[in-house]
């Protein structure tokens, strides 16, 4: 059995994406990736437990993530926690842990269960500009730590090496694919079309659209 | 033995970039990228056959090209082909063949060994923004043939279903992260820094910075 903690914040998310969708919008959003993670957790037939962990405090905010998971059939819970990132993970660090984003739409069973199955003390999964996208550890020891914000990965692979743990780096594209820009957006509506992702994007009215300039021969998303 | 296909392309190159680089640095970056995925071939140690298709007919390119692969322990060529991509990639394509783009520099020895020995009859390589950034044909059959633009993956997947081959998609951050964007140069910095374009980009002044505001916790690439 493995613990799973999913950090979430549903107080304004993505702010990068502010400018092509209302903060309600992005909430919506923010709601369907997690639910794919979820999924993607529930399709890869491991025995987790799974703990979101929300950053608001807000009792309505609890129950609609609440109402997303309702039907999961495996054992999950949701705990508020308003400290940063990096609190929130170390204070339920332990071994047999993974941490991973709640924003992997790309994510599906398959690649999980490759992932859980990585026989190393600490297996790292890259992502986008520099983050861990997932992250196991098997084994503990002094000095190991969450270290997230700023390049997290190469930070994590040092601390890991440093405390004398094997590590094991997990080479994924739909794992490595978090969610910020318009382009990232392109790749769910590619990749994942019917992801919960895939679709809510749809019904927002978003799609996929060629580039004007044959120049360049681009897909681009467009609303 | 493996023939593997690159097309390569050093008339203004990677123009999503023009606002960052002079045309100028833009050939010194595909220079650099082309060097990194022949620098990983060559790591992989599986006995390949290249060819580095430059679409631009120039002697002085082709020897521009030549002058940077002189050296290497295996088998090259570089030959010139004017026509569009798919032209270039369809007549080359037959068994045993890879089609490798060439600005992929967090790609490595490690991740091409493990390419070329996934037994199947094509194997795909999903790219951002919905590229195919490498393809192994093992075996050929009627209706199957490169379609780049445009969002290839997905057409790829879909010919080589149609024709009746055995299709595997194969699942890499590594070999997913083509160039186009200065957040695909962040991803260059941070993950592949003493690769020849990491080396490349530092030459020009390019550097990780924080950015200014605290809420986003985010790395950019500035100048």
């Amino acid at each position: 059995m493995i613990k799973v903690v999913v950090p979430f914040r549903l107080k304004n998310p993505k702010v990068r994406l502010s400018l092509f969708m209302s903060e309600k919008e992005r909430r919506e959003l923010a709601l369907s990736m997690l639910l794919d993670v979820v999924k993607a957790l529930e399709e890869s037939g491991v025995e987790v437990e799974l703990t979101v962990v929300l950053s608001e405090v807000d009792e309505d905010e609890v129950e609609e993530v609440k109402e997303r998971l309702e039907g999961m059939n495996f054992s999950w819970k949701v705990e508020t926690d308003p400290r940063d990132l990096n609190e929130v993970v170390n204070d339920r660090l332990e071994e047999k842990v993974a941490v991973i984003v709640s924003d992997l739409p790309l994510l599906n069973g398959t690649v999980l269960t490759k992932f859980f199955g990585v026989k190393a003390d600490v297996v790292l999964a890259p992502g986008r500009r520099g983050g861990t996208n997932m992250m196991l550890v098997r084994r503990l020891s002094r000095g190991f730590r969450a270290s997230y914000h700023y390049g997290s990965f190469a930070k994590h692979l040092s601390l890991a090496k440093v405390a004398g743990l094997k590590v094991e780096v997990f080479d994924s594209f739909f794992a490595g694919c978090d969610v910020d820009t318009p382009d990232d957006l392109l790749d769910v509506m590619l990749y994942a079309p019917n992801s919960e992702t895939g679709r809510c994007l749809r019904r927002m009215g978003f799609r996929v659209a060629l580039e004007k300039n044959p120049r360049l021969y681009r897909l681009r998303v467009r609303r």
